[in-house]
């Protein structure tokens, strides 16, 4: 791809790949040739289609598992990110050095990971893929604790005044930001049905615009103490422009939280420089930690005041006093400062080995390739789509770059979703689906080829086909 | 030990060995010898004396590791327990199946166990170990952090009305106990000052008696609201009344919860029986699960209403629904309502392998085992001390075996501790120091045997007798 096509993708714009060739594999194999990123694919398990039809590959030979000849195409790095090959090596070592040294492993850890400071490799990792400072950012907990934990902190209604009471989400946030701040207002005596705003896409839009967006802040503005939105939406890929929003709420007086589950490691972030007050996110995605993996919060330097009230813990506590027990809370400053528990290890070791691919490869380079990627994947179904009447399906995810990460989210007619998911299964391709009627495709730039590309699309038709006549 | 013996020291008579060879290693191997738990120490990695010594142990042949015919004595598994041996196939399992299913395994698990339901089957035998049902108990999260998820939904002050809104906790509580517990206090606006009630040990005793903590009770009956303290004291390794305080409190209006980190694993525990209304605990102590290995909640089953408010998280929501995704929050009955986050699967499996053990050894016979060896030990230290005089070190545990746990705390005179820790760390013996004057040591029951119950007090008379010449 070139640097003109690459410009027109940045600027929203469907690139159409002119020459006859652009429709073909020989294409997308000339795109991979090209890629700087290509060599990180073989730090990565990749599932082989044998793998996926094996009732016991935990019971193959190792050398059996993950075929490079015979990979299956893994479009789901969104939900659950592929296993780096590097993360059992990292796991083994630290479960070595708890058989070899037992609790000693804390402070004398004989490969300088001692237990007891444990995040501090990986935050700095972290604080890079989010644009934070590493003071900034803390490995922590898990994602929906760790958003109680911050609005815990940064959600101090004036319940008695009703001055700032308010919290406004997406009306189709992910199920458990919905729950929880519901819970955290609930927490304060306080009634959602006031003051929880909740914003639904108008009239027959899939996805809010920032307009929009502002346009409730302002409704809500004298009232509203926290604007918590997510930086990608689960469902339909848009990406929030983070920047415009954060700084029109706090212009408001509002302070502004994100949760980034599907931002991190997807999309650029500026999370310093923009200013954001606060936010959450898990590693399991994007950033292949493994199921269930330690999360990661940021706090700004702007609030690393120990003064602010939080949910103690003694893990937050300042280091040099953290085992004097005197019972006299003193935060260390910044995110760290939010940690309640020692950390797991093992899923630190984990997490550690992912993020130095990323810190290897840069987010600016992941980005990139992601937004052609992406774009190439957008380019093929409509090319390819064109003769279908009717359409199978609709992208709902925003067409302009900008406005979306690797996910693209594909709305089908009514009764084909899961026949058509089933079908890409059975060709060895694996998405993910929401019912009734959505599937998300997610091609990530660490571990997946643009001919991976090309053959989902050649499967996506085949499947349809298939449905469409079954049908 | 005959059964009149353990008797003795199960109504808290130190028992005296009858028998001129009560004090050699020959008796100590006879204890072992008859000890039903005997075969489960071959089930754990125990380092050896080279292995600590060993600057790189994670680098050598894992066969070279954990020596059997050199092991370290290792009297710290109240602080982290040893590994299972069998920890690293499950994990290796969990690993394989990342790798060969990604996201698959969530729902389709090779081995039954899909990610989706992980804690299901580690609460069963979680719930054996505290005496709860099933329902009552849930794997999730962090220590600290679940002490906060409890609290949010026990503790309920009537701020306005100045009706129950004080907690009462040891003086000496965890600091971690002491942060989370102040911290809750000041979320609700309320001064730790008044509210926060704390209980010390009167006079020159070092630990607290039931009689001390009911009156404390008593005098703030009308104006409590939760009652917090620990199963066993972290410090001196008191065993409280746990039964009695319960009632007596709850008898008062108050709200019982109770942190097992030390407990759990360790003294057997009635917690439905009881009627304890809450409780939390880490697994990486007693119970073997590894460095921040996940932590667990247990709410009794008259608590378990939907209604109850909890800070929510889409992983308590009702399984059958939890997809579905129309953001009306739907608790699970129980302790499973309280879950937040999918928990991380290498956590789980790491605890699952553990637990196998604890099931598999049952808790009566761990406690049977550990009350005759901390027996011996309180006993040998005397025995063996007897003629020191100034004594080198007071023990601050209980006598009574019902007060205490594996666990004894000795207290050194002035400058003495530190020496004796080298002594005993250059003999091969792991035993955890607490600034200024105190060891703790903790034999236990799975993986300690008597013979380094006797081989410990020897070692620790050299240690000594060295750091007095020294000194
Ligand atoms: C009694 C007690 N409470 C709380 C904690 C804190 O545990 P965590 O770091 O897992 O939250 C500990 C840790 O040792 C403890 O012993
Ligand atoms: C946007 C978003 N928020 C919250 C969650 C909940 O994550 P966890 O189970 O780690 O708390 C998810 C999980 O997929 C998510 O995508």
């Amino acid at each position: 791809m070139d640097s003109a096509q690459l410009d027109q993708f940045i600027h929203g714009k469907r690139v159409t790949f002119e020459g006859s060739k652009s429709s073909t594999r020989e294409f997308a194999r000339h795109l991979d040739a090209s890629d700087p990123l290509a060599s990180f694919r073989k730090e990565f398990l990749i599932p082989s289609k044998a793998d996926l039809k094996d009732p016991h590959p935990e019971a193959k030979p190792v050398e059996k598992c993950n075929d490079p000849s015979d990979p299956c195409i893994y479009f789901c790095g969104n939900s659950l990110g592929l296993q780096p090959k590097n993360t059992q090596t990292l796991i083994a070592e630290e479960l070595r050095i708890w058989a070899t040294r037992g609790v000693q492993g804390h402070f004398n850890h004989p490969l300088s990971r001692p237990w007891v400071s444990a995040p501090e490799e990986v935050n700095t990792h972290m604080a890079n893929v989010v644009g934070a400072l590493p003071e900034e950012v803390s490995v922590m907990g898990t994602l929906t604790a760790n958003i109680h934990t911050l609005l815990a902190s940064f959600y101090k209604p004036e319940v008695t005044k009703k001055g700032r009471y308010k919290i406004i989400i997406e009306g189709k946030a992910f199920p458990s930001d919905h729950y929880a701040v519901e819970s955290q207002i609930e927490w304060h005596g306080l009634d959602p049905k006031d003051a929880l705003v909740t914003i639904f896409p108008e009239g027959d839009r899939k996805v809010l615009t920032t307009d929009q967006i502002c346009r409730v802040i302002d409704e809500n503005a004298s009232t509203t103490a926290v604007l918590w939105l997510s930086g990608v939406q689960y469902y339909t890929g848009q990406a929030f422009d983070i920047k415009a929003i954060t700084r029109h709420a706090q212009n408001k007086g509002i302070l502004v939280g994100w949760d980034l589950a599907h931002a991190v490691g997807n999309i650029l972030l500026e999370l310093h420089e923009w200013g954001v007050d606060f936010a959450a996110w898990c590693t399991y995605k994007y950033l292949s930690s493994g199921p269930g993996g330690i999360a990661g919060i940021f706090v700004h330097e702007k609030h690393a005041s120990p003064e602010r009230h939080r949910l103690a813990g003694w893990w937050g506590h300042d280091k040099a006093s953290r085992f004097t027990m005197d019972n006299v809370f003193r935060p260390m400053p910044g995110a760290a400062g939010y940690q309640m528990s020692n950390p797991s290890i093992l899923d630190i070791a984990a997490l550690l080995s992912s993020l130095s691919l990323y810190s290897k490869a840069t987010m600016s380079a992941i980005r990139t390739k992601s937004v052609q990627m992406t774009g190439y994947l957008d380019y093929l179904l409509h090319s390819q789509f064109e003769p279908y009447d009717p359409k199978p399906f609709e992208i709902i995810t925003p067409q302009n770059p900008a406005s979306r990460g690797a996910q693209l989210s594909l709305i089908f007619r009514e009764g084909l979703m899961m026949q058509v998911f089933d079908g890409l299964q059975e060709r060895g391709i694996i998405v993910d689906e929401r019912k009734p009627d959505v599937i998300r495709a997610a091609p990530l730039p660490l571990y997946n080829t643009f001919e991976e590309v090309w053959d989902f699309v050649q499967a996506l038709k085949e499947a349809i086909d298939d449905a469409s006549k079954g049908g």
